[in-house]
């Protein structure tokens, strides 16, 4: 199976360690054995944590672009309802979730809805609410992550201090040759990670230190010092 | 101490990655330090998921069979109910399940009751219904997978096709010189294993590949491909 | 952040794997990147398990103890609400545990709140129910666990007989040059760890073996034989 899926990730943090906003949106193409994206669009969103639950459209409609330049045979979304047809999904079936959250999901549905059907139109292929279920969903939470940390990188350069940075849970970013690869630390995930391609040499500017969240067990941090600032 | 446990494990996968049969039941011995079986009884059953609550009956006839050849001091069955001894589990401490889930348990319990009571009488033994809190489950988990992978190989090599195999929930398979191990892993297990012992060197006449399982995630996957099919 | 946190931990068992007594208590500081104890308190307290919901109020005086040495800028208890001020905690807020947790807490909430207020006014520090999501929980259990390691090593070599220690959920200990090292198991906790230091080379008059605790899966434990006793 050839599956597209986005996800929107890692969050700049305050000093208390709170998120404060969203840095990084993708969608990714990935094939069996289902261990990293084949392609990717990626794009710096830095969205106030406020409306998180409101990415998942645009989340959709990357999924959508990605369409345009390479077929897939079913669209993973970052909705975690068992694997329904995001057609499918109706009032009743939101009855066993929190209100708060249903009224999240009731909001942005008619919009989920309406390009889900565009995309079956268009492509034929079907989009599924499959959430945490989904490799190709974790898959993108961590090329967002890999991407992320060129934005936070790009961001303490051009703002001249330091930058802290969020991951997803239970991962971790490494400098490669061309890039940053962010590994997945969940079990039985070894060898799943995101990866994006440092061409402007971002990282070359830049100090990054990793530390764990003291008050977010599973989740680490990045903190990243632009090399100008460290030699004043 | 030593512990008897059974489990049944592993499934044939179709081509959306949904388990269609069990493929093999084990009982295994456990001792300390409860990392290996020390010795085991495998069989392949082929059995149709939708029947699966009922594989547990022939699990505990594998734990007396394997009874008959070795003492033990205690019975690890994979049902959930916090050690809890079977022949006290009654329909009151069933209040807490579900009720698809009670209905399943009641049509069963009756024979395990009197399974359960022989096993007593002949053995002196206690049967636990201990499930995911124990060691021993697990062990026959995994080594109820070994088995599967030698089973699902000499499916593949008698059928002339590919057969996708869905292996238990975190743990890998790797080919050793005499047989299959099959390693957990999920967090703190890294040394608990389980062994098949590949007497008619089946896997020589396979090749098989490990993918993820792209609906399920901590589920890895791995393909059978008969050597002959792959030279043709 | 400088944070101060305490816990208690490891237990001895008995022969059919069940904690009996829990064996110390640490307090802790520790400082970024949060991975191990800067500076530790720690004792052998021996509780009985049946009294260990009363540990949190001593684990809280240690914290006390550790602020008279070492300044900090907040305390993170092992209560797991959320990470709310405990000045703040009341019966209302309880209302979503079980009775019988309810129960045991508003017995120890009265003098937990005396302790944060006195913390408060004589360091101006805040004392957060944060537990399970704290970072610098974590280590205080892993550094109890440590020390529990050596005071179990000593208890053995005192009664001349083998004494078997529960670790805490997801780590294993090392024996390393001047002590002992609990290391985290759980994902993303690779680099977290506890230690504590062998100053009477109490590990030297005895010999350790690691088991998994058969009846509690992710637990391990450790068997302490004096050496005297292994000679005879």
């Amino acid at each position: 199976m050839r599956i597209i899926s986005a996800d929107s990730g890692a969050a700049l943090l305050n000093e208390r360690f709170e998120a404060t906003s969203i840095v990084a949106a993708v969608a990714v193409l990935v094939e069996p054995p289902y261990r990293l994206a084949k392609t990717c669009i990626s794009e710096p969103i830095f969205s106030t944590v406020a409306n998180s639950h409101e990415l998942i459209v645009h989340e959709l409609e990357l999924c959508q672009a990605l369409l345009k330049e390479t077929r897939a045979d079913v669209v993973h979304l970052d909705m975690s309802f068992g694997g329904l047809l995001l057609e499918e999904l109706s009032p009743i079936q939101l009855s066993n979730i929190s209100s708060r959250a249903r009224g999240y999901v009731l909001k942005i549905l008619p919009k989920l809805r309406k390009i889900a059907a565009d995309v079956k139109r268009v492509y034929g292929v079907e989009v599924l609410a499959i959430g945490k279920d989904s490799v190709p969903v974790r898959i993108a939470e961590l090329t967002a992550a890999a991407s992320a940390v060129l934005y936070a990188a790009e961001k303490a350069v051009d703002e001249k201090r330091m930058v802290r940075l969020g991951m997803p849970s239970k991962c971790y970013a490494r400098k490669v040759e061309n890039g940053v690869m962010v590994h997945s630390l969940t079990p039985a995930e070894h060898d799943i990670a995101g990866f994006a391609a440092d061409r402007e040499a971002v990282l070359e500017k830049i100090t990054f230190s990793e530390l764990l969240n003291p008050v977010a067990r599973g989740f680490r941090a990045l903190e990243f010092t632009p090399n100008s600032a460290r030699l004043l």
